[in-house]
């Protein structure tokens, strides 16, 4: 069986999505990818498998573009979006998609999460984005990948960084998490949920679209990444 | 006794309803019903017992004009609305009423719950519609059977396909959810607990009441339905 | 030890409280009412004592001028708002208060909470009311037995029932509910807060305050009250 | 081992930061003060470690300086917030920070929390506080110790008493509660999260700002604080 220590982190993550309550019967997926052989290759859940029953056995591994390597099951039907990131953000090594309550809530209402506070300043540079829903065109040819380029537009058009936004919100649909690994882009996932949760409640309660100020922003973001990062046990 | 596999469907349907928090107390009962026999049986759970004790045995049987066929305690008091909608729907084969929070709150303020992400798309094939209120005669004259006849003339005024939209809002009162048996009933009955959950967010962050776009929808629902599904391991 | 049996129920009410989440901490208490023997005989919790570790022993007896007749720890400081509800309500046999989340949060907005469906019209003929706040003599002279007078005035100015609205909302602080038992209340208090929920998020969708129509709600409450009753297993 | 007794009373502190829900992640920290030896000393939760695993010889000792005087691991990242706080505050003796989700949306908000009921004011004397955001100057020139600043000059500026109101929000970023002891302190945190929670609903219900009288207000505060406390078993 190939990639065996990549298939056990991808199950690893992928029950995660359960246990933190990320996404109600299988309405989700992780994977991870190994770019250090012939071939990059992707380690990703199989189609409607239950997270409980899944084992890293039937997780089903594909090259980047799409064809099964190896594996008796189906690959996810969101596999199209995963390989076009992983194609297009060479730096992310783990992809998570979730239908997470609250930050599902933000994409079905087609705006993005204004960063107001510091929690969402110590994972995501500004705020987190969001998609334009996809054009007629873009769902009748090739629905899945064109999910995975609407992603791409927007951080281009915004000239965002996928390393320091770790995630987007897909318009009427739902968000997509990464991170350099797969164990990353859950723990992702699950922060993004959370500051979609607070946030739904400062907008409520009066808070501005404009968010905290870019110098408190800054500093929450640099404490956490780069150089100069002081937090936890280093 | 009569129907064993049918009444541990739809024991196991019942206490799906209590597992999954759709409904407080014993606000809520599912049925399924058996088309094959020389009558069509239906089997119901009875009125105010708890979900816990419950036992395919406790179940009732009973014919289409709701007269008891099989069983000690009294069905379930909304058995009127079950058959009226086993007799209207030929298509169904298990019902799910419940009381569950978002859902019912949505019922409570007469408004359908407009499609606003894929995840309703996957599952019903435009809004989820609201009923009238019952009127006064509709009260005096058989509330039950009546709560039934107000769902049946809100799909006929709107040309809905009970199959395609398998569920509804009883306004003023809750949801009630169908499928092709009582399992699929009661998948329904959470997916539309959780769509009314995300749709209550996304509309208080502004969303439009008029939803994604419908080439949107249609890819969706389409994904799950019909000859070309994509979804999961057939 | 006096009165074992409703010392038995009054616990399990008390337990109930902590069970059903509807007090944090020690922000609630139980009580029943023996009205059978030479003078009527309140059964309480104890103040500031914990759920967990709450012992049949532990509760505290009184009359009904709140003098203690049997126990060693301090009645609940809510003691006086009990004792004058049973006074001025001779029908009910339990009173349970709490902070349960929603209930409290209409009480703190000081708004009855209107009946928008049937879940509200099965246990409340009419809207929840809520009272006017005491005036700063009320607070200064006898501050826990006016919340009850303006408990008792609510319903003597609007023609309120005891047994057909079996509980309240004192504003600024939160709901009281009672039943013909300490059991029957503690049930009460936790539809009060369901029903609370269901409206919260009815009335944010826009719901109106008028409600459902009164021959819904008759109908309803009628369902399950007086001898015409069709629900359950009698 | 230095001040086993308070290290073991500081790890508690901290696990009930987890049990309760108060902090996703190690989003959170507690502390507590030692101020009877030869120079005060303060036990707290070191940098980035789970609540999990743990232990009381994890914990880090250091002085008002903030410099380590026992311990291997790095203390918090907040610890120059706390050693502020308990030199400004000398009547304090424990201190948690937390990020409780409805505590977090009022201080992203940059809203102060109107005391609506009697919850509130048998633990908050008045309204709890909100800072003003951390200055540019502020951020650059110790962001930490700035943050204890800016809630020390909002206690000035408003003439309030940290025993009377034991706590805080910190704008943009999250809560701060303290207590006599860092088991105080939870209960504390706990408390303002679960009133952060009501008043959010009780305003999106029309609440008024200026809360429940005063007269009211009064009363309850001094129920629980002073020498005519009547609450609890004393």
């Amino acid at each position: 069986m190939l990639l065996p220590a990549l298939r056990e982190e991808v199950l690893l993550a992928n029950k995660e999505i359960a246990r933190r309550g990320l996404a109600p019967h299988t309405f989700g997926n992780a994977s991870g990818i190994d770019r250090g052989g012939r071939e990059p290759l992707v380690v990703i859940k199989p189609s409607g498998v239950g997270y409980d029953s899944l084992t890293a056995a039937d997780l089903v591994i594909t090259n980047l573009d799409g064809e099964v390597v190896e594996g008796k099951l189906r690959p996810s039907s969101d596999l199209d979006t995963h390989t076009l990131l992983y194609r297009e953000f060479p730096q992310i090594g783990g992809i998570v998609h979730t239908h997470s309550e609250f930050a599902t809530s933000w994409a079905q209402a087609g705006r993005a999460i204004p960063c107001l506070g510091t929690t969402h300043a110590d994972y995501f540079h500004g705020p987190v984005p969001v998609t334009e829903p996809l054009t007629a065109d873009e769902v009748a040819g090739g629905y899945v990948r064109n999910t995975g380029n609407v992603i791409v537009r927007r951080f281009r058009a915004d000239g965002l960084d996928a390393v320091a936004v770790p995630g987007v919100l897909v318009a009427g649909h739902a968000p997509f998490a990464w991170g350099k690994s797969a164990a990353e882009a859950v723990e992702h996932a699950d922060v993004l949920e959370y500051i979609a949760r607070l946030a739904f409640r400062s907008v409520l309660l009066g808070a501005s679209e404009i968010g905290i100020p870019v110098h408190v922003s800054e500093h929450h973001y640099l404490r956490k990444h780069g150089p100069k990062a002081t937090y936890g046990q280093r």
